[in-house]
């Protein structure tokens, strides 16, 4: 490829990478000292940028980079500070850049197995790292009838589960004939559950009124007992359940479900055990945190993210099922422009089937290279570090009178508020994201208006999270003598 | 960050970084003379690596580097290779690898405006320059009822189009209620329409029965005379027609539906048209190729992908909705923890109500950079060299008594087989995949086992063309003599 064509050449590309990455390590350098939440105007950025694109290009990227600085850095709400501490954490730790640049450089698209090999086989090798890794039950390794997969996201991890629960309860006839003329299907999980069941029910044709949001008990974990009364209520006004989605850490308040209590349930009435630790599935990488995954070998199916705590940048979602022909019945799809010897033989796993969209990125890569830069070991020190810094957190909020603790906070979540209203605590946040010193978020506990301060950003150190403290009480003190 | 700590410093980034700058641009040096379909068996990629992860990380990239050259690369299919010519293109150009490792080291998450408003007003302008570039009506730009976002793959548009419509035609019933004892619902398309459209239906609770394949003309357009008339006996059946799925280029062999008389159609019969040019809609970047659009003024969504043959790479799909509140009204789901003042203002825009998953890269960066670079020229200029070499190869088909084409091809894809039985093309093409030369898919059409040559590799150039057509004829001599 000549410097004159319309491409750049493997050096101008060369040229160009280098300059790049010299912008991300300084981005890393400097991004603890800016604003952590964007201060622009909506259509402040849109009306920065060029109606339209240019007639001419230009293979130099530093033009590029300039308006990076220029233009897009004060429009970013900055995930990579270490004073990032609101909803959950999306990690882009060094070793997980490298490893989405790789999968970008190779380009290849994994929707078969022929498709490119190594991308389907690192993927399952992957999957068992991390099954392995968080000690999950042997019935999810890729040795038997289950297996992993790499989905975008916990809600398309969901969404898959529903599928394949409805697929495993109508016998298929859901995927044959739709839903129309069919008993209704009911789905449950608690009122603390994420959004993304009811949005997942929504899509697959069942609707909002198909999920039954169950009572919490005072740590708002799912009501057992309201649970059983619910299905029986459903089974006598004729409804078929079908499936219970069990959370493993709310986002709302990082909640544990008793997977115990829900699997012998689920067994008894033949429901789909979904299992979401989306956020706090990676402390199970520590054998101290292993209790959250008692029970789940009565789980059909189990999801967590590394791309929150677990050092992967966005997407990654990892999730498993027990039996894979469920999924792959509910989600297989074959064309003959994509059959092949490969998959004629039945040795291989077609990845398409087990997800939504047909095509895919090699994704297993960024996990390959973080799972060997920081080991077991690394992901443990992790986890281990963000647990402290929270607990201490905890201790302070305690010990200051003007504060009190809303939930458990046995990981990296903790929920609290400021002793008065929600008036007093609404405006606390917005002083504190505005004054671009830290960024945190909320949440609603009992009707009451609640902070959420989440340490999970892979460079947060202890002097962010005393400095964090320090800032909310001078805020409070604030807030506290405007309002009296 | 210390260089003891567990994890990489800038520095230590900076360095590893260049290692894998350094290690893409020579494998663009060397991708074309790799055997272009890997050449591995089912399980040896898998069982090369390790079966768990290392207890000790290394923050040295290089032994990583050492295997993807031993053990990964031996496993990859080309999809970079100058010589890919199988299915459609998974264009990785220069600076598309570039804007996605800008994405990974920002790392923002960009479910809401506030999480980074960059991330979703570039995404805005994009979606607005790709519709300024393809000329698309003006009911799908941002300035008036209508927008684009990027999605993961035509297949997850199509999906977004058919829950839309869902929400539409049921005026939001099926997202409360579900379908179960609702009207049964009718999509149609024609036989030759993707995979990805029964797929969506069955996702959706309509299933595959829902979906009426309608037959095509010897152009494999769909047939509008046999489609009003099953439009029309659904109606009378008791039926609830509500989507129609039109391809511009299908997968199988390109062919080209008509808008106006489809968009006419849905009018009349108050149907949802989603247009699909997953593939070809690049081509009308260029204002000779903008009759493909015609009549596109009546569909209500339309999606191309970028990451196929406009040089951006996987995953990008440009979707756009001529309102946007069908799809907003499908797909928005508005938990408390996520509630936030931007949102509350009716100002902004928060594209996670725009798709399936909750969270999303920020994709719009790979496009800037491509756009930035090529430029609206350059884009031209890459339409239009694929288009001349393969009607260069079409013609060398035509001129050769041993070939027949079978499809027309007005783009880059050739569908054509050689005079005889399936056994002699089957054998061809996987003679041809096996040699490594180069690498082509197959379809079937007017149930013949037919070749496709689609010429869509960002670094094809004439010899590429040139030599496979040169290997074609050696390997079809070789398999005429054996079969004779």
């Amino acid at each position: 490829m000549s410097e004159n064509s319309n491409h750049m050449s493997p050096e101008e590309f060369r040229r160009n990478g280098y300059a790049v990455i010299e912008w991300i390590a300084r981005y890393m350098e400097e991004v603890g000292e800016y604003p952590v939440m964007s201060r622009v105007s909506p259509g402040e950025i849109l009306d920065a940028l060029p109606a339209a694109a240019p007639d001419h290009g230009s293979k130099d990227v530093l033009p590029i980079l300039k308006d990076m600085d220029e233009i897009i850095l004060p429009g970013i709400t900055h995930w990579a500070s270490p004073k990032f501490f609101a909803y959950f954490p999306s990690n882009a730790s060094p070793p997980a850049i490298l490893g989405d640049l790789m999968s970008s450089g190779l380009g290849v698209q994994g929707m078969l197995w022929v498709t490119s090999p190594a991308a389907t086989e690192l993927e399952i090798r992957m999957m068992d790292w991390l099954a392995t890794l968080l000690q999950l039950p042997k019935r999810f390794h890729s040795g038997g009838n289950g297996g992993g997969v790499i989905q975008d996201s916990a809600s398309s991890s969901v969404l898959c589960a529903i599928l394949a629960a409805r697929e495993r309860v109508t016998q298929g006839q859901s995927n044959r004939e739709g839903l129309s003329g069919t008993q209704p299907l009911t789905a449950y999980s608690s009122t603390e559950a994420h959004s993304s069941i009811e949005k997942g029910l929504r899509i697959a044709g069942i609707g909002s009124q198909g999920l039954r949001k169950v009572g919490v008990d005072e740590q708002f974990s799912i009501d057992l007992v309201a649970l059983r009364a619910q299905i029986e209520a459903d089974i006598a006004a004729g409804f078929r359940p079908f499936f219970v989605s069990a959370t493993l850490g709310s986002t709302s308040s990082g909640a544990f479900d008793s997977v115990v209590g829900l699997g012998a349930l689920c067994q008894e009435y033949d429901l789909w055990l979904h299992v979401d630790a989306a956020m706090f599935g990676t402390a199970a990488a520590c054998p101290e945190y292993r209790w959250i995954h008692e029970g789940l070998e009565l789980a059909d199916s189990y999801c967590f993210n590394p791309h929150k705590w677990m050092l992967t940048n966005f997407d990654c979602c990892a999730f498993w099922v027990a039996d894979r022909k469920d999924l792959i019945g509910a989600l297989g799809i074959h064309p003959d422009y994509l059959q092949n010897r490969a998959t004629d033989s039945g040795d291989v796993t077609d990845y398409r089937d087990w997800q939504i969209p047909l095509g895919r990125r090699f994704r297993a890569l960024k996990l390959w290279f973080v799972l060997r830069t920081y080991g077991v070991e690394g992901i443990q020190r992790v986890v281990r570090e963000h647990v402290g810094l929270t607990q201490m957190f905890a201790e302070l909020v305690c010990a200051a009178p003007a504060f009190e603790l809303c939930a458990p906070h046995p990981f990296n979540l903790v929920c609290f508020r400021l002793r008065g209203g929600d008036t007093e605590n609404r405006q606390l946040m917005e002083a504190l994201n505005d004054s671009g010193a830290l960024y945190l978020s909320h949440t609603t506990l009992n009707d009451q208006f609640v902070l959420r301060f989440c340490v999970g950003q892979w460079a947060t150190e202890e002097c962010h999270v005393q400095e964090a403290w320090t800032r909310i009480c001078e805020f409070a003190a604030s807030v506290q003598s405007t309002a009296s």
